[in-house]
């Protein structure tokens, strides 16, 4: 039962994301776990070198958990040997670059969505890492969320009876900046540094509608950016011209529609900041990212309209909630476990660069969508 | 201060909506109280005489309401000189045939939506009122609902600032008539006898957009049939083939978007059976049937996305309720007096049949959107 | 639309049950509805005549309702060729006899249970109907208390998917009449005059059982007398030697096992005065008398045993009520109508004499158990 | 007040049960609080040595705890005279066995229940104990439970009046393990592998029923297999044989009825996973794991029938919880020092192998009444 060590570039982890979801609660938390178990019995131990282009946030971040490696040179990085696994979470416009780079010095490839800004990009890499012979994956968080792993559940119990619709309603009141500060990232409102709401957001829906629900078929999309100006993260004015809200409908193998509704202004009344709401046949769902509620068939209720009163149905203690009857893992670190047994174990991994170019695809063809006001049809893509 | 008579031939006020809204709450209601005030201080006294096809049900409703005059004869009631205002609460494939003929015989219209079945009828028969120089009104119900008056009162004292988006969630789950009797008729959901829900409350939406948001200028919608097979009045299964779900989305005069969700088969997890969701630069309102809760820029909380715990933000606890006011009288009566006001004193009506043929117009082209699978624009309505 | 007179001989009703669940809530409220409808539209209007042994509380009960008819001389009623239904609610002890004579008068029947105190009474009773070629019927009116109702309505949605088990639980404590008056008639509690518990439920719980679960198979049953001294109405003791309590187990056709408890000897900590809680294997339910609450396969919680800490679980909460979205109409009544629809459109009526019939041979057999200590099977019921 | 060692051989405790409620919460827990004191005021100081089959595992938790002792050499353990006592919570197949050999080497014994997987091999035990002279004792943890020690602490104070019949509901829905892990191990579904819930829970009820109730006369009881495939802790399906529910009825010496109904197929609706109603003449309680309520005779409710409305009467609201007047340590941890004390003073300690063998008894007999569908009599246990 020995121990194998796994060095990884992680590259761009000193943002928000990559510093809390894929070092911190991944990375390190495997590490303090004793590594991965194999299926042999023997443990993968994870040996990161931190790379990016400040040095002073990566000497501090470094320090802060106690690793020994950083550098701000990618290429000399890349040129070690004894680490095999290129992580990138760094800017979406630079990504295919940089994980190109990386298969081209033979390593295996792990990265966050978008793949690519655009689908050609995004097929040229999924191809390259093909001829290369390497592994490659792309995290699709949203799948390990405790809301739609019980909305998986629930459909493998057969809870549903036929599966109608689903409405995706995600976002909240990104504040403007000026008389409080923002809560995002001010190059997610500006189209020259790859912002966009579509962009971002298609990505992940492409992979939940494709696992959860039904291979996505068709899309009719409508964009807006409905706030547009905003003040940066030094409280400068700026033209906020990329989408800031959509609006689609999508139509999936099997019959079911996808509604989704996704905007940076909107003020939340619902359960959570996303949320599914699934109706079938015998019953429906509305999961959000940790809870998810129920109404089956036999204990819907018969409401009354009434516009004499006020409504006296409580619409919501009509729904119970599916018990947490299991622990559910970080998200982020449960795929990290899933693609290092992958690498090692050659267990299956389904989502691989050529899953990931498909959200691209999803992406731009709602902008397309969007730009020719009409349905647009989502071909298989073939890599 | 003298009392004027009204004959009023109520043609199909024996359903249920005819029976409670319009006879019982409008019409017995303004009995009861003396009568519409004038200008001049003259009250006008409402007198009803029931037309249907249902001797029986016809003779049950006026025995139990005190009421002397009805008939199963409407060639002979419209040949009455002395009944001066024709309304129709009868079915919708036969409106804009009864309604002509009362325009024929000279009698002033006040009629439910939709005013006809085709864009083309609704159109005729508007420029038939005006020829013959008679008045005429359409039921436009929902503007008088409290909790969109309240919206109302809220976009007129600037608390939205510029309005963004609405969102509107309409329906509620209907029983397929198995397990225990469904709550709407069944011609409702079958093509052939005029069922459809785009076409029931694309009639509505329409004039609630165009009054409360900004006039339609663009329409996209996907209609669907989620339950094909549904049990009747008499238990008996049928083939549900009209749609009874739809997804709208549409650009409003002024730049907002209006989303629009409209089911049958949904289970309800919200306010209300409608809920309207108005986001604006400064604030944002939620509106039932009756209630209103707002939530301004001012009192907009910062979210956390955090996957890893539950959410801890209650996203209902920070709306307000918009209190109560005034008193709020029943929309159909309320909407009964001004039309009997503009009867005879001439004061401003703007829900005409014009009016009502801008709901068909915007139901047409809904369906047209469905079947071509693209957006259709709204032109301006001329008769 | 004609109205057609049903004559009925009202035997024994001046007892709780009599007056109020028969005469009051079922006959006479017949009759303030105007009658049951037929299938052509006539209308029978029931004319009842009170048939007892004690003249001044026919007299009272008849003055009390307007009714104008009322005897003690049971012969002459019968004899009258105008009352077509002879209806009993008088003594179990005596119900076979005068049950005999209006068949031989020529009466149809219907009549409380038991149908008679044994199986051979009881099944003589039904030969001797079947040979007069009348129809009959007993009152069944446990399958129309709604919680019953809502459980069927489970079953025919497959919300239990495979139906494991029910556990009946039925009683309450009935007052021993020394400190408080008890609650029910002494006679209940003396075998001479035909008490006893088992014979009294397992009547009930046969038609309950077969209708709703799985015809019973085989009973294991232990009988108990726990209190053996009473306090009758004049406030005498007495000594209580009927069965107030058994333990019974069945098991039905389809594998289900049913576990019933009754027990006038205990004190009640459930949700109603007859529970029946029903497991599957995809779902739950427990009935009352109105209510029925449901808790499916995805909303079962997984409890932690622990002993010690307190329950932390709620065990109430995890369920779910199922609605009321019809409403149910009392159950004796809506028996009734369906027995005279019988009488005179044809329509089919289950629950005749053999039924009864079956429920006296469950009885006798629980009986026989019980003094032999071991299983009984449950032949099919030939007559 | 010396401090004397106990040397303690502790068998199986790498599982569940074993190492939470006999290592950490008993031996571990009496270490720290300095042992048990003795009449004489010296302290018994108990010094575990972990016997199992896998190093691994006692390794680990002998590191966790502090312990230097394990060994998987039971022989050599069984050979240290240093070490007086042996424990065994491993398997019940092998437990009569590894017990014999500790007789042998003139250990005294303390050990889980079922002290077998027959009456013979029970009985045999017990007189080999007997005949080696050393002291024994088997765990029966249920009868210091506090929802438990307070029916005693009611029986003893008279409220019960003259008791008359308890019902023990036991159980809780084991997942399948399709859907998400089952909570219980695999073997207890499987009768190769000594599965069973008869077995196991009989063991329990013989001595609650000896100790709170009245000791056995007979029982009756039909066990059932209700979920027949299950999926283990790899998630592979498996069939399950053992039964996992059970009807029993047993006559208790003193003329009470106990009802225990044990399922792991059913849906908790009750106050505890165990409960235990026990009705007397003069008052009734419901007890839990940790909570105990009453209902006295004087305020016992009069409840009425009414079909035709909901039950208005809260059924658990006329309840009266008995209030913590006393701390109740762990029920493992206070027989362990009952057994300790015995040991040394010569105090009497009841629960021994005979009482162990009565457990066994029950359990072969209530599958024999199972098999033959009779009562079966338990006959006084002479060993």
């Amino acid at each position: 039962m020995a121990e194998q060590r796994l060095g990884i570039i992680m590259n761009g982890v000193t943002g928000r994301m990559g510093t809390n979801q894929h070092l911190v609660r991944s990375i390190l938390a495997i590490r303090q776990q004793g590594g991965v178990r194999l299926a042999n019995g023997d443990r993968v131990m994870p040996d990161p070198i931190l790379v990016g282009r400040d040095a002073g946030k990566l000497e501090a971040l470094a320090r802060q958990h106690g690793l020994a490696r950083w550098t701000t040179d990618l290429g000399k990085a890349l040129a070690d040997k004894n680490d095999a696994l290129f992580f990138d979470a760094a800017s979406t416009q630079l990504r295919d670059s940089v994980v190109g780079q990386a298969i081209d010095a033979g390593k295996h490839i792990y990265c966050e969505k978008p793949v690519a800004d655009t689908l050609d990009k995004a097929v040229a890499l999924a191809k390259k890492a093909r001829a290369a012979g390497i592994k490659h994956g792309v995290v699709q968080d949203k799948l390990f969320l405790p809301g739609l792993l019980k909305l998986k559940m629930l459909r493998e119990a057969g809870f549903f009876g036929k599966m109608l619709s689903v409405k995706f309603d995600f976002g909240y009141w990104v504040f403007e900046g000026d008389l409080q500060p923002a809560q995002r990232p001010s190059w997610n409102y500006r189209a020259a540094d790859g912002g966009g709401l579509i962009l971002d957001m298609m990505c992940h829906w492409r992979y939940v509608l494709d696992n959860l629900f039904g291979n996505v078929k068709s899309v009719s999309c409508l964009g807006k950016t409905f706030i547009p100006k905003r003040w940066d993260e030094q409280g400068k004015p700026y033209v906020a011209d990329a989408d800031d809200a959509f609006y689609a409908t999508c139509e999936l193998d099997g019959g079911m529609v996808a509604q989704i509704t996704c905007s940076w202004a909107t003020r939340v009344r619902r359960d959570d900041l996303l949320t599914l709401h699934v109706d079938g046949t015998h019953g429906s769902a509305v999961a959000g990212l940790q809870v998810c509620r129920t109404q089956s068939r036999v204990n819907t209720p018969r409401p009354v309209w009434n516009p004499d009163v006020k409504q006296g149905m409580d619409h919501y203690e009509t729904w119970q909630e599916v018990p947490d009857t299991q622990a559910f893992d970080n998200g982020f670190k449960a795929q990290w476990e899933l693609f290092i047994k992958h690498l090692y174990d050659n267990t299956p991994f389904k989502w691989d660069l050529v899953e990931g170019a498909k959200g691209v695809q999803l992406a731009e063809l709602a902008l397309k969508s969007s730009a020719e006001r009409r349905w647009v049809d989502v071909p298989v893509l073939k890599v």
